[in-house]
């Protein structure tokens, strides 16, 4: 069986992030598993991204690798056949015959991530796993310029956990937005490559600078200072979602 | 402090139901342990329901009975400090005295449910727990008669799960109607009671129907039989919601 791409969507919260981890639960794994019931054979299973505990996906890029011997099946009943076996909370989307040598990290020309903020007094228990609970009125029409600051080639060492080993801390920011929906506020980002962090950081950083009155001029001395400790809060790993991988 | 009648929305996807059973996680549990914490001694909870593994509400009705020497709280604030120690799926809606002798079960005039069925061949992670999924297409202009045919005082003895013990099944069903938005179609029952899975057995009839081009008259007679065999699928428990509780 030749090596499969597959589109990947799944609800993060009852999971310890994509990669396996002894004792966890875990998407990879759980991928891994499917895969060994439609294959015969446990696959080789490689992501595009190490998702965090509780971060969900709607279009994670996944590398199967069958093992010698394993089941032939039509590339369009992969993901029929691999649904049935997995939770309601992870789903295979499409399946693709790989390029040759094909690297689902290595190979990403970048990333799409958004991020929803719900700004609101009240909980609700079916969206509150899927966003970040804000309770202090945001005014959305500072969003924009705050967010079009970050959009560029630049340093974004003050946006990365600290204790992070990178060091090549340069990215390019496609494009920052947030819109209004209701109650939700959406935020999108797109980049060559994300620091640990970064996106969680970028939310909280421009969720507090609106509420305290920040200038766009602000968010410009965060970054360039290239200090964590400029930066706002990390927002919560449930309000983020990796929407798309660029090849 | 007094007696207080809490309204509780919840997603049950990881609850075995209501109420508490040893070694399982339930949100009655869940709600006397938030309740010792605001009130520095566990009340005593009842609730207006038993609702069954994975099944969800908005308008879950519980007594709290604060157990004596408890802390004095404005009625106000019990919703925020009980949501402050209540995870992401469980939230406090509101709180108010509880009338003198006032019992969430035995007092209740009547009962609203919802039912969601996702009509998609493609899964999707971020609804799956909360619809039963299906695939095959529902063409939703049969529902309305097939619906209309439950509305009245009748005996659903058919439309209750087998070994159960109750021995008066007639209720009276108020409405019962069913609504296509996109994928979604949406049911909406209300009674002045229901026999055990009776919505759910009412919900997989109407779609069995629909799928297999049976008429009201069809629905009548299973009605009329008053035998659980001559009714349709049990539909999954992740797909029903109290909306409301009447009194």
């Amino acid at each position: 069986m030749q090596n499969v791409v597959l589109v990947i969507a799944y609800k993060g919260t009852r999971y310890c992030g994509w990669q396996v981890q002894p004792g966890k639960p875990t998407v990879q794994e759980i991928i891994q598993n499917a895969g060994a019931g439609v294959f015969g054979k446990t696959p080789s299973v490689t992501g595009c991204s190490r998702t965090d505990s509780g971060v969900h996906a709607k279009g994670f890029v996944a590398l199967i690798s069958p093992a010698e011997g394993s089941n032939e099946l039509p590339l369009e009943s992969i993901p029929l056949a691999m649904n049935a076996l997995l939770p309601d909370d992870i789903a295979v989307i499409s399946a693709k015959a790989a390029p040759e040598g094909f690297h689902p990290r290595y190979d990403a020309k970048g990333k799409e991530y958004s991020y929803a903020v719900r700004n609101s007094r009240t909980r609700d228990p079916f969206c509150d796993d899927m966003s970040w609970l804000c309770p202090k009125r945001i005014d959305e029409s500072l969003l924009a310029p705050l967010c079009e600051e970050f959009v560029g080639t630049k340093d974004f060492k003050a946006f990365m956990a600290s204790g992070s080993k990178i060091t090549d801390t340069v990215r390019t920011v496609f494009s920052f937005t947030a819109e209004r929906e209701g109650d939700m506020i959406y935020f999108r980002v797109s980049a060559d490559g994300f620091l640990y962090n970064m996106v969680r950081i970028m939310v909280g950083t421009v969720i507090d600078a609106a509420l305290k009155g920040k200038t766009a001029a602000d968010i410009r001395r965060v970054i360039e200072s290239k200090d964590r400790a400029q930066a706002g809060r990390t927002a919560p790993a449930k309000g983020l979602c990796l929407e798309k991988v660029f090849y």
